[in-house]
């Protein structure tokens, strides 16, 4: 997947990172869902790059997508895995570690260091399983302003992501909005189409038709391995477009000929085997269900998002991408119209990538240029204006 | 689905009918398929409407897309379900039985009367499973050659049909060009590209995931039910075109309110789960694996459909419809480039339909005026020149 192309200006990696957690909502001070459901305590893990400053007016905020995680930059010791962002965040890119305080917060409910489903019950001492709270973008987003809140941060100069990251940078604006100085959602929506929804029904189904969920309680067993490895293969198709398809695999065969059975043919086929494979071991399942649902659940159309009449400070540039059919450029078009009306200083590109909903990870290089220059816009004016310039 | 734009013209149905079984390959003349395999006897369920008349020039095969079958027109005694292409095939409607013999056969490898992996195996008493030979699109065409040879018809006034259907159109025009008068490929394309053998692909393995699907051999216990739902739930997204999801569904909740679980809150979950669980009593697992390969290995791009300076004497009329993402207009405009770079008397049709890959059993109006004007100049010129003419 990562074809990167990156542009050719004096960037370096920001080298070896450790993930960090925060802990809130101690017993007897839980932590309140939207669904009136209670959890603590709450571990959110989060990375963090670059340095505050005094006055906490450089915080970025980086919100990841649906299977991301908190390690957007870097590398951790020992490893080669650079984050999943590391092309955009860092000394002299996009998200410029030598400016801004970069910080990316893994979401709850998620699998990779915060509370979720497979965290343990300190109750039972089991795994939540299914009885881990039903979440929310809007609970997402409230338990990583509890993390800015712990930065001592009162308004964050930019909130930005991709995809489920992008809903996330719309629900901040709905939520606190007088705590974002700017925000950039990118190839995202203000809420999902029944098209959206039925994809991530079916990856849901494919997870739960396998016996080996054991209707979430298969912690003990292993993962229901076979249906999470459709599930992801379905999301795999989404994620790429027609085009990109046919420059990456057209119809190039595995071996030399046709197997006349139903091994893996052609090697989109084995390409996407082996991402399914691969995904059993680094996502929960359960994980997979609850954030698919809160993507469906999620909806700032109409007065959701600012409601009518509200003034917000906040400047926002949208980003969408011409060969995005998961997330489709009307879409974004649709965000930008109702910030219009309700006159919010907005920004709209529209990129013209082949790759896809993937494009947001690998377009670098237009999408620096977007970036850079808005963030030292936002950040100029801030320091020019005190509090609500620009 | 079956929301018929119907025209106001005088058509009625053609009434009851009844499908027929026409078997050949009997023992000691086995059919040899492309993969070099043998089956016999082979039995192919047809049915046909209206009369061929004494030339038999007036013969029209009608050929089924995916999941179809030979029921294409008209009721079964007692049944109210009328065949799939109904509004297309009658007194006065596009395909004229008032003027054409029209005949739909089933596909070998299938399970609707025509012998496939659920058939029994003369051999072993039980069914042949994934013993059942490897089929390919052109061992379809061969076998409903070897049906239109019973009939005693010499050439086909035309072959039409959608999706599939549309394929095992253009293989007709490969195999047996000079038995061929005219041909409509619908919706269809001259090879899967990377896209479209993804989807295929994640339909077997969500089928093969299912551990009731039991290497193919769970005749003796029931379908793998869940793994076959989730497999036509993905194939039923790719049906329909983001446009007309948005029409029929929105985000309409099955209930006043939102679950805040794992139930099927939208209308659109409820419809996909209704189809999946629909499917799996009216057709057989292992054809869906082996009808998908056939699709996927389909190939006749380059000189395979009409060899470099061969002329055929087909005419060709393409049709697409602008909202189809499976099978998109472009992939029928290579098909119209490829029939002009070799002089073949070609007409193209994009229709505009909102519908999706569904349009091709959707729009009737549209192709009837498209299709009966096409069969007129056809058979006219048919009997005007006799032989070639046109």
């Amino acid at each position: 997947m990562k074809k990167i192309k990156s542009e050719k200006i004096n960037t370096s990696s920001i080298g070896v990172v450790e993930t960090q957690y925060y802990t809130f909502a101690e017993p007897g001070r839980e932590h309140q869902f939207k669904s009136g459901e209670t959890l603590g305590p709450v571990t959110l893990a989060y990375e963090t790059y670059g340095k505050l400053n005094r006055d906490k007016t450089n915080a970025i905020l980086v919100l990841h997508a649906l299977s991301g995680d908190a390690h957007a930059a870097g590398v951790h010791a020992g490893q080669n895995d650079s984050g999943w962002w590391d092309d955009m965040i860092g000394p002299g890119k996009a998200f410029d570690t030598n400016r801004y305080f970069v910080v990316c917060s893994n979401v709850v409910g998620g699998c990779k260091g915060s509370t979720g489903p497979s965290s343990i019950n300190p109750a039972t001492g089991k795994p939540y399983a299914l009885d881990f709270p039903f979440i929310t973008v809007a609970d997402m987003v409230d338990c990583q302003r509890r993390l800015i809140d712990y930065f001592g941060i009162d308004k964050l100069l930019c909130v930005a992501g991709g995809s489920m990251g992008g809903m996330q940078v719309l629900q901040w604006v709905a939520s606190y909005p007088e705590r974002v100085k700017s925000a950039i959602p990118i190839a995202t929506t203000l809420k999902h189409s029944p098209q959206q929804i039925a994809f991530n029904e079916v990856i849901r189904q494919s997870i739960m038709a396998d016996p080996a969920w054991r209707e979430g309680n298969y912690y003990a067993y292993g993962q229901p391995e076979k249906g999470l490895s459709v599930a992801r293969m379905i999301g795999h198709i989404t994620f790429m477009s027609d085009q990109s398809m046919e420059e990456k695999f057209s119809r190039r065969l595995k071996n030399d000929k046709f197997s006349f059975g139903f091994d893996a043919d052609f090697e989109v086929e084995g390409y996407l085997r082996y991402r399914g494979a691969n995904f059993v071991k680094r996502f929960d399942a359960n994980s997979y269900l609850y954030i698919t649902k809160a993507m469906d659940y999620f909806d700032l159309s109409g007065d959701k998002l600012i409601p009518h009449g509200k003034v917000i400070p906040t400047r926002i540039m949208v980003i969408s991408f011409k060969t995005d059919w998961l997330y489709p450029s009307h879409q974004s078009q649709e965000i930008v119209r109702l910030l219009k009306r309700r006159l919010v200083d907005t920004t709209y590109c529209e990129l013209t990538s082949t790759y896809g909903h993937d494009a947001f990870l690998i377009e670098v290089e237009e999408q620096t240029t977007l970036i850079k220059y808005f963030l030292d816009k936002t950040y100029n004016g801030y320091l020019v204006a005190g509090h609500d310039g620009i």
